[in-house]
């Protein structure tokens, strides 16, 4: 289990992947984004889309799934997740994609206010196949510290 | 159809609301987001959380739902948001919950350099039954300039 005296500024991370399927954004699209560029490639001919991509959410939950899977192989001892600063979606995410999920970890903060906690900001970068930013946040992670030895 | 023109900046809107089920909590974070606290109320209870509680990608998913329902009934010229600010779980969001999507517009911005558009932050929060918002984010949209008359 990984504390928050473990996290080292500066250290970078590939989480791991995802395969974007056309069911999959079809079925995030319709419930929760049906926005027509997000199902159909005729309607999202017609726009900057320029055929059927999927919902920035989506994106979105995508990521989180591979950051959940490496969690699992590489416990650390976090509390949870106040938010996210600037989420951009840069490049459209396309059927038939795949994604690549980094992270950068830039700062780790101490709680001034309670002892056995602190917390995490790391700039999440996801590209595609062919090395574009498709999308870009600063995550924010509370996490535990190392408790003292019993 | 509504133009960049006609977005006026402190309007206020209320873009509906969504009631949570515990088995949409679950197939999301099944899906996307299977940290325990999300899957069972087991795990939940020893963590901030108490119970079972929604992943905060499916929060931001069920607000956009909300969201395109209300431009369904309202459109608007968008074309599509190229991220969002500030976004911020503040606190859980749990089965049997309903959300209530609240906006107001902070900002219209017509772009320098393409004549035809520009963009519109929103203040986005979403409030539990309780009156507790649950999240914030600053959303960012592109949006068409009203054509010249024909």
């Amino acid at each position: 289990m990984k504390y928050l005296e473990d996290m080292v500024v500066g250290s970078e991370v590939h989480f791991g992947d995802y395969a974007v399927t056309r069911e999959e954004v079809l079925e995030f699209a319709r419930k929760y984004d049906p926005q027509p560029f997000h199902l159909s490639d005729e309607a999202a001919a017609k726009t900057h889309f320029g055929r059927m991509s999927a919902s920035g959410w989506h994106t979105c939950a995508m990521t989180m799934s591979v950051l959940v899977s490496y969690l699992q192989r590489d416990p650390q001892a976090g509390l949870g997740s106040p938010g996210c600063d600037e989420l951009r979606w840069k490049v459209p995410v396309y059927p038939g994609d795949t994604l690549h999920v980094y992270g950068k970890l830039v700062e780790v903060t101490p709680s001034r206010s309670k002892p056995n906690l602190g917390s995490v900001r790391t700039e999440m970068t996801v590209k595609n196949q062919h090395d574009q930013v498709v999308m870009s946040f600063t995550s924010i992670v509370l996490m535990l510290r190392r408790p003292a030895a019993a």
